[in-house]
């Protein structure tokens, strides 16, 4: 096997732990020897083995003077609160003498000091193989780590024409069941997934993962004016304890009082001088509540405010070969007046789902990867 | 070579005439004698010879005995106003033993026709072979031989949120040069474009076929009002005499006066009741002219009425990344309300050029092809 051919198994072994690690990265690590795998391990949750420690316990032989692959940085000793010893000690301890890396750790309290403390003990360290490929895989904890935001992807659900319901407000089910799949995937993927009161009350959605194995996603509605019906199936199915509301400090606690039964968190933010919520200030109180990535899942005024306060970093399109007509849009008024002014998204990628079109882009693709050292 | 190579071949040969034949369909033909093909040809213009007769006469040994592959029902004596002598004649005169066909001719007049005749002379007939590729093939031509009215093609270029212009009404060059390539390709295949008036005042285009080889359309205009600027390229450039207006019936000869230099065609046609030009009426008499395709580029309140009044065949959308907001959308008001409602495409296919997603359907693909026998 090449150094590349080894740098995707190391990725394929990471993703093994999708959904499961956050907010710390997807890892996986493999141990050459004599041109051999005699290790191989991922981070299977959070708070559980760093892949290194799997692979190092799992190997066969001695791993001294092997070389071992691994997609990111190994961790350093400075991280607060850290849960498990350091990789770079036992890295060290065991003596492997050469370690490959992907692409340094954003984490600021690591940030190339795992790298170091490496080198100085005299291990060679070879940095930047499939660095793209890595960054991408990691691309929650890298936006996390980097601003304490969460990283937003907005899901749209459409007709070729645009609209995300019929005029009477419906939507659910415009997507085809392999869509759907891959939606539930996606939640797996999230900690936490956003919508916004209307769509609670016209869907009543679960937002929960049913079609795949998965964890459920945190649910977090946007709800100005305390307007949730307190028997919707978000405040009432057994993952309800999981459901955050955000409403307007304008908000009474005898407003409150009817979620009293719920065991339901509700957060008051400001508002943004237009009737809806500071978006910035639920961001960043979800990045403080260690939310590091949401799933948005609608409805149009959510994805239009998302898009024109930039405050998104890749969005999916899920577009139905079915026309609408008149109904709910799901992108509206952005201010744009100019074909050069148009939103240009970055880093597209096509794919044809069954018979759905999946366009995909992001915001500012670099931008989430602009760590100090690398 | 299969006989189902051999078909695709004689496709391959019937597409050289694309664009050149209409309103007769494309056609190819092979002539193989001891397996071995000894002729081909095909129909390379309208008036011109018959793809059976080019073949024939390009043959390099006699073809008596020979076995003639067709993707079309060779024409019978019946058809008022023949260019070219019947092919049917010719194929008996040549003692050709077998001829294999895909499809019959849903001209009227033929019909099947063609096929008895060849029957009665003793000659085998195999007929069936790739009927839905060669149908496809000739899809236009289909449309208007069973209906007398041209088979109507919508191609609305939008970005993702489902706009074809900002909302100061820009919309030129929202798609990618390849994309811009495959209209002209299009264009060149269709017997004439059509577009609304406001799109003529809006982005004054001039509807030729340039970055590819192929002849220009003809260029109709519904103006309901009579706006068209009279110095709008489309009335002014090389072309013009190919340019063709409907107007109102309210119009009056002086309100026409302003086009009198202009050397182009006025029809004027009823309403239908909304301050609109009744389409019915626009197409019949189309079809009347021997007009067999139109491909429609806009504007959005034209592709609205052809979706809304079931009169057109086939939608293609090509979609840009990028997000417009508020504009003018593709399709409005289509009196939808229910998601059962909704419009759903037909025999839909996606495609992605460059940094475009291309899906295409048909309103209902199986309603072309229901020619009495066959």
């Amino acid at each position: 096997m090449s150094n590349i051919d080894l740098m995707r198994r190391v990725f394929h072994l990471a993703r093994q732990g999708a959904g499961l690690t956050s907010p710390n990265p997807m890892v996986g690590c493999i141990i050459i020897k004599n041109s051999e795998i005699i290790g191989e391990g991922f981070h299977q949750k959070f708070g559980g083995k760093h892949a290194e420690i799997a692979a190092i316990e799992n190997a066969k032989t001695s791993v001294a003077g092997s070389i071992l692959y691994t997609n990111l940085e190994p961790c350093s000793p400075d991280i607060p609160n850290k849960k498990t010893p350091p990789c770079t000690d036992r890295i060290i301890r065991e003596k492997i003498s050469k370690v490959v890396i992907s692409t340094i750790d954003p984490n600021p309290y690591v940030n190339g000091k795992g790298i170091e403390i490496l080198k100085k003990a005299g291990i060679e360290i070879e940095l930047g193989l499939l660095t793209d490929e890595a960054q991408r895989l990691n691309e929650k904890y890298f936006k996390y780590m980097q601003t304490g935001i969460p990283f937003v992807h907005l899901k749209i659900a459409q007709s070729l024409d645009g609209r995300i319901a019929t005029s009477k407000g419906k939507s659910q089910w415009i997507t085809s069941q392999s869509a759907i799949k891959m939606v539930h995937e996606l939640r797996a993927e999230y900690d936490a997934v956003l919508v916004g009161v209307k769509t609670v009350i016209a869907d009543d959605p679960s937002l929960t993962v049913r079609l795949v194995k998965g964890k459920n996603p945190k649910r977090i509605i946007l709800d100005n004016d305390l307007n949730t019906p307190p028997g919707a199936k978000i405040l009432s199915d057994s993952n309800h304890n999981s459901t955050i509301i955000f409403t307007g400090h304008q908000i009474s606690l005898q407003q409150k009082a009817k979620y009293n039964q719920k065991n339901v968190e509700i957060f008051q933010v400001g508002s943004n001088g237009k009737g809806n919520l500071n978006l910035k200030e639920v961001l960043n109180l979800l990045g403080e509540l260690k939310i590091s990535s949401i799933l948005v899942e609608g409805g149009g005024e959510i994805f239009t405010s998302f898009v024109k306060e930039k405050l998104f970093d890749k969005i999916s399109f899920f577009i139905a070969p079915l026309l609408l007509g008149n109904g709910i849009q799901s992108i509206g008024e952005l201010g744009i007046n100019t074909l050069a002014e148009a939103y240009k998204l970055d880093h597209v990628a096509f794919k044809i789902i069954d018979q759905q079109a999946l366009v995909e882009g992001y915001r500012d693709y670099n931008s989430l990867f602009k760590f100090s050292k690398g």
